[in-house]
């Protein structure tokens, strides 16, 4: 046990918004429950807001609008990190960790994107930087990955890891209803952001795919690398023709180690809608929840369920890393280091291996099928279920493939689009998970 | 960093069944990428196993049949223990931790009643001992439990723990067959051991349930402070009357926080048969799988699914802790003790409050739900749902109750059972979750 033991542990948060209010209220309420966990109490040394003047709850006396000053102050172990966005936050958490603090931190965009040179600044100062609020709020994730499968091979996460997307295809799917006037009842019941471009468009899920990723390969994926559409152009029809094969739509997150035939290892990460059936657990996963399946050599198959975001749950998150660095800070040690000693390459969406729907309304006579099927053949694409069905003087096809480059099967499905008997791709999408 | 750093991390391995064999195995084929996250070489000193001579597989050179002299070795750093059961475990691992030796194992009954001791002697050598596999195999959760929730108050811990007793109630559930034939079906198959006592009685599930008490609560709760019942008394006519409430029956770990009317707060940990919807996540957990729900004020419910037995799987687990404790002794730190600082009471069965389904065969005539409402209510048991149906000259009559003291409720049906109005018991049982 360390000298230290007992002396308090100080903290400085920077932002004091809805998670931010979160920790500075448990910081107090829970401080004996925290003191005993941690080993000496944790105590808050100051609160960095844009506006003092606009925060009457909190202690005046802890309050400052100099982030750059408090976090290098002599009075500070440890700074918790709320304000998000990548500038000025990325060079107050450099500074901090120059100077022998700790961070616990749930931005994941700055993570996405400068986790190497902030991983490289707590390697040298012998600091902890923890993250687990940045992915799926509350859900312990990141630790598992980093410490509890320390011992396995991971070969692939997916989830749903963004409650806004998943909130608008929830409702989608319940009411038939199309994108636009989903996403218009879910801003007004505030489901939805003013501005909701970072999560329909699959930028707040790509972000987290790279945090996955990098942690569970043991290699560095930034944001720019993970390929990602978002759920703008999802239309009633996918969803309708989903229901057709027992299916549902969710946005995932989906990152996998892929070898090659030259047996050459490499990882891709990827953000997009993905048709699954209705007896798979992620299918259940409704409204802001997120789950995470993890696949492990040795473990199998793991997941993860909980609540995504919120101040209450990302605070808890935020706590239980706050306790560990405090402890670490107690005993003398530090915990796991980031390792990035893979070193894998990240394979490009079109090499990497996915399935397809593809449901296309047609003519109805003699020969559509083998013109189809024909077009699918010349791409190396191979077919694992097609369902025909007429209405009126057209048909229905539906096909489902094998798994095949995600370039052939784009270039199958332009071919298609082009073909005289088929009057209209009514709905492309990627599939995942076996019918049952 | 420790100047310990590069310096390889001995490990002795006690026990070499399916666990340990895989521990080995994964020990030496994953070698480097061990290496590189725990910081230096993971090495094994040595292998205790009852009789040497019968593992031709493993290197002779490491192989000894004196556990008691490995484990104190001065060639040794970590102890892994495999072998389970009390004694002679128990003497082993006290005397690995006092010589300063860190701990993984895997040993659900001696933590669930020894972790006294083995604490007590892991904090004063500042040794750690870590045990992510005596619960829910691969299932990263006493982790998450110690660690990520730290910061937060867990009020309620609920799930599947025992993979034997889910494979049979499944197979109960889905073939309509009794217990008997059904255990015997799981023995043949290989899903219950040739003794099942410790599986089918509840006795596994009971002393994971003390260490997951233990963990969330932060108090010392034992497998004798546990309530257990096992399956060996579920019924075919159990399942077709959960069945007919669109519910079925699961063999469920419970361990709560509660509060009583005067502000105490104390603690209940309980296993037993129970009855769940259809729609609730657990009741889709199949086969050897397990599943716990946490719930926590901050980061509300969250759910841990995976693998819960098997070699690969529990090795896993075991191989996460070896790297965490290899890590922790290459940068001269140690993981997060256990607390018990909160030192709540254990709350006995009878006033732990629970709600009950209750199915009888009654005498088809007036005044005859009467009596047994009158019944419930002298007990002061409220009815939260009641079912009648005609069967012949016989009526089927079912009562879902709302929660009351189980001692109130077991009363209630003792006295029931008794009336001259009631031809049979057809099947009492505890429910969880609400009907949707």
């Amino acid at each position: 046990m360390s000298a230290a033991e007992g002396r308090p542990i100080r903290v400085a948060l920077l932002g004091c918004g809805t998670v931010g209010g979160e920790v500075a209220r448990l910081l107090t309420e829970q401080a004996g429950e925290l003191a005993a966990r941690a080993g000496a109490p944790v105590e808050l040394a100051g609160i960095a807001v844009r506006r003092p003047d606009k925060h009457p709850e909190l202690p005046p006396e802890l309050l400052t609008a100099d982030a750059e000053k408090l976090v290098t102050s002599d009075d500070v172990d440890v700074v918790v990190e709320l304000v998000g966005g990548i500038e000025p936050v990325r060079g107050w958490l450099l500074a901090a960790l120059e100077a022998g603090k700790s961070v616990v931190t749930a931005n994941k965009a700055l993570l996405a994107e400068h986790s190497a040179d902030l991983f490289e600044a707590a390697d040298a100062a012998g600091a902890d930087l923890y993250f687990e609020a940045a992915v799926a709020g509350a859900i312990p994730l990141l630790r598992p990955l980093r410490e509890s499968l320390a011992g396995d091979r991971i070969t692939r996460v997916m989830g749903i890891v963004n409650g806004t997307t998943n909130y608008i295809l929830s409702a989608m799917d319940s009411t038939g209803a199309g994108y636009a006037e989903t996403l218009d009842e879910a801003s007004r019941l505030g489901y939805a952001e003013a501005d909701p471009t970072a999560d329909v468009d699959g930028y707040d899920a790509a972000s987290k795919a790279a945090i996955l990723a990098s942690l569970a390969f043991h290699t560095r994926v930034t944001a720019s690398d993970v390929h990602r559409e978002g759920i703008a152009d999802v239309t009633a029809a996918d969803l309708a023709a989903a229901r057709m094969l027992g299916r549902t739509v969710k946005l995932l997150a989906i990152c996998e180690r892929v070898t090659d035939d030259d047996g050459v290892e490499s990882v891709s990460a990827r953000v997009h809608p993905v048709m699954i059936p209705r007896s798979h657990q992620l299918a259940g996963v409704g409204g802001a929840f997120n789950a995470v399946y993890v696949e492990a050599d040795a473990a199998g198959e793991l997941m993860f369920y909980g609540q995504g975001a919120g101040g209450a749950p990302t605070a808890s998150a935020v706590l239980g890393d706050l306790v560990a660095v405090a402890r670490n800070r107690v005993v003398g040690g530090r915990g796991p280091r980031e390792s990035a000693h893979a070193a894998l390459p990240v394979r490009p969406m079109g090499q990497t291996p996915t399935r397809y729907h593809v449901s296309l309304s047609v003519a109805d006579r003699a020969g559509v099928l083998a013109q189809v099927a024909q077009a699918f053949a010349a791409h190396g694409v191979s077919i694992a279920a097609v369902r025909q069905s007429d209405v009126g003087d057209r048909a229905s096809l539906v096909v489902v493939t094998h798994q095949a480059p995600d370039a052939a099967l784009q270039s199958t499905v332009d071919e298609i689009g082009r073909l005289d008997v088929v009057h209209e791709v009514v709905s492309v999408m990627r599939v995942e998970g076996e019918d049952q």
